[in-house]
């Protein structure tokens, strides 16, 4: 027991450090004082390589600092803070292509003028993230208003009518459900519904529709997860529909996996960890070199992380004999988000199974699930 | 001069060897007998991966396989002309999107559905370079309307209104001048213009415009061919400005140092290999691992190209070490074109250079350019 303690904490306190350098990396480099918002386009030493803002990574930010700030004492300062408020201002100002329109640009300039805007939900989606979080650091009602409103935007194009997202409709186009559609709007009901009774009800039947969702990206007779299924649960054909994200069936099973301990239901949890969790590990793993495909069809990259210890922060792409395929700290894809949400959810798991009590003898395996606080 | 004979005359040989090769596994593996049209998404053993249609690679075989017949006497036979033709009805049955109009789809389903649409001019364009080979081996005046009708639709959206292309105006994307828009239409200017004195009459205008827009993007002092310049011919900030591409360099400079011939220019021809072809070739050259690099900026991959002695044509993706990264034979981007259409011009500068008469004493290093035959 104590021997197990000493482990945890000292993977908690090297988890601890790795967090305060992604962190200290971010607040070094990335805050453009002048306009708000954050530059995410870093090199490996933190230069600015391109100062386009793109929107996904501005809310992610936003959230990530916030939720930061709200969590951790240690990250609980003013600069934090002003630095989340400013993105979010910016948000507020330029996100919008057409206000009072919901639709979101997914890049913008420095100074906020839309660049492209995707056919898709999901600068959407991290806009309200970034409002919930900011408004539960805050306080002001107007965030919270923000991320309720672009909620209820969201889920009408999701299950009422996309014709607002402006993809056009072609003959030939498969009729497919990504699963990162239910996947993002589980994450969002859990971000609402914290500590929100009154959200967390609103949202419930929406939560029990993501997971169904999800659940029918689990094909071959259980012992795949596809990333796009036909609208009635079917696998497609082609490339689209055999192409397989090892990293994002997890996350997706991180979610579902919170959202069955919510709704205290052992069976769908079993599952889940059998099909989310062991199976992308299982069959996402390189057997040659170690690490997670990127993508499964025919892709070398491998989404295994290293640590910079020169600059800091981590590399995020490499390829699959792991050496680094590309030196940036972020880009259009990967910003302040990812590396330090991890970081942060791992701190906090570490702290929470060191301070959970002793169990009785014999009844260690099948003590009732802890949800790791968020 | 004997012993020069004998290089090139082995080299003709190898280069022939690889092109009946490379053509072998296209005919072998990519017909499409019930619907016309070929697959392109095939494995390293020919193996179709994905029946989608990629307009571009439709267009691109027909042409090919048409070219490979009016040039070379070995590939002047029955099948390869039937194929082409079935290609090419394909195209015109299906490539539009919503006739009469003339926007092409980018891929098609296997039975000639449109499945996706990109705003650009380029399915266009390899429909046009299709329809004129097909007009030039079968004589039907058909398919030279289509080419020609396609041709003048394209030029009015390059310089008279790209409206019907469907780019949405959004306030902050830049005004950007892509290398590749004037480059494409200075090979259809080419393609057209063969042989044909009234449409290279009809095209002379808009060949000079395009010389004169790729040249724009020699940039930084002469130093640097950049994929993308501003309207007034300038560089552009951010990733998007500083993008290079050396083996489009090279390809404009292909298509720039004809058009210097036809012109007469030496003039212009000198700054051409100066600046389009010894510049890549320096900048875009791999100082450690050999190979030019597929993208300039921070890319791993490198586009130098290995025969697969096992199966046939050969990989398309290798990464920085110059090892097959992608195992696929055709994909959206890499079909029957260029890698035959490469081996095919060698086969026939080869053929050329042994044909040419013995220049006279001293006279070799200044003799006249010959265009080499296409």
């Amino acid at each position: 027991m104590e021997k197990e303690r000493e482990t945890l904490q000292a993977w908690k306190q090297r988890v601890a450090q790795e967090l305060d350098r992604v962190l200290a990396f971010w607040r070094e480099h990335s805050h453009d004082q002048e306009h708000g918002g954050f530059f995410t386009c870093l090199g490996r030493d933190g230069r600015v390589y391109d100062d386009l803002k793109y929107v996904w990574l501005q809310g992610r930010q936003v959230w990530m600092y916030c939720h930061l700030y709200r969590k951790f004492e240690r990250f609980h300062h003013s600069e934090l803070l002003d630095a989340a408020k400013a993105g979010g201002e910016f948000l507020l100002r330029y996100a919008r292509v057409a206000p009072p329109g919901k639709k979101c640009a997914f890049v913008l300039t420095r100074d906020g003028r839309p660049v492209k805007v995707q056919r898709t939900i999901f600068s959407e989606c991290f806009y309200t993230m970034a409002m919930n979080e900011l408004w539960r650091v805050t306080g002001e009602v107007r965030y919270q208003s923000e991320a309720v409103e672009m909620m209820d935007q969201i889920v009408r194009w999701v299950r009422e009518d996309p014709s607002e997202l402006g993809r056009p409709q072609l003959a030939g186009a498969p009729a497919v459900e990504p699963m990162a559609v239910p996947m993002m709007l589980l994450n969002l009901v859990e971000q609402l519904g914290e500590a929100d009774a009154e959200l967390a009800s609103r949202y419930s039947e929406l939560g029990d529709w993501c997971a169904l969702r999800i659940l029918q990206h689990v094909q071959r007779d259980g012992q795949a997860v596809l990333e796009n299924v036909s609208e009635d649960g079917k696998e497609l054909s082609g490339c689209l529909g055999r192409h397989q994200n090892p990293g994002h069936a997890l996350e997706a099973g991180w979610f579902l996996l919170r959202h069955s301990i919510r709704k205290g239901d052992p069976k769908l949890r079993a599952h889940i960890i059998d099909k989310f969790l062991l199976l992308p590990f299982r069959s996402g793993w390189d057997p040659e070199h170690g690490g997670l495909f990127y993508f499964q069809d025919a892709d070398d990259l491998c989404p295994t992380q290293f640590r910079d210890p020169e600059y800091g922060e981590w590399f995020g792409y490499l390829n699959r004999e792991g050496k680094v395929a590309l030196t940036i700290k972020g880009g259009p894809f990967k910003g302040c988000f990812h590396v330090p949400r991890c970081l942060a959810m791992c701190e906090e798991m570490l702290g929470a199974l060191l301070n959970r009590p002793a169990p009785a003898p014999g009844s260690g395996a099948r003590s009732p699930p802890t949800v790791p606080a968020r």
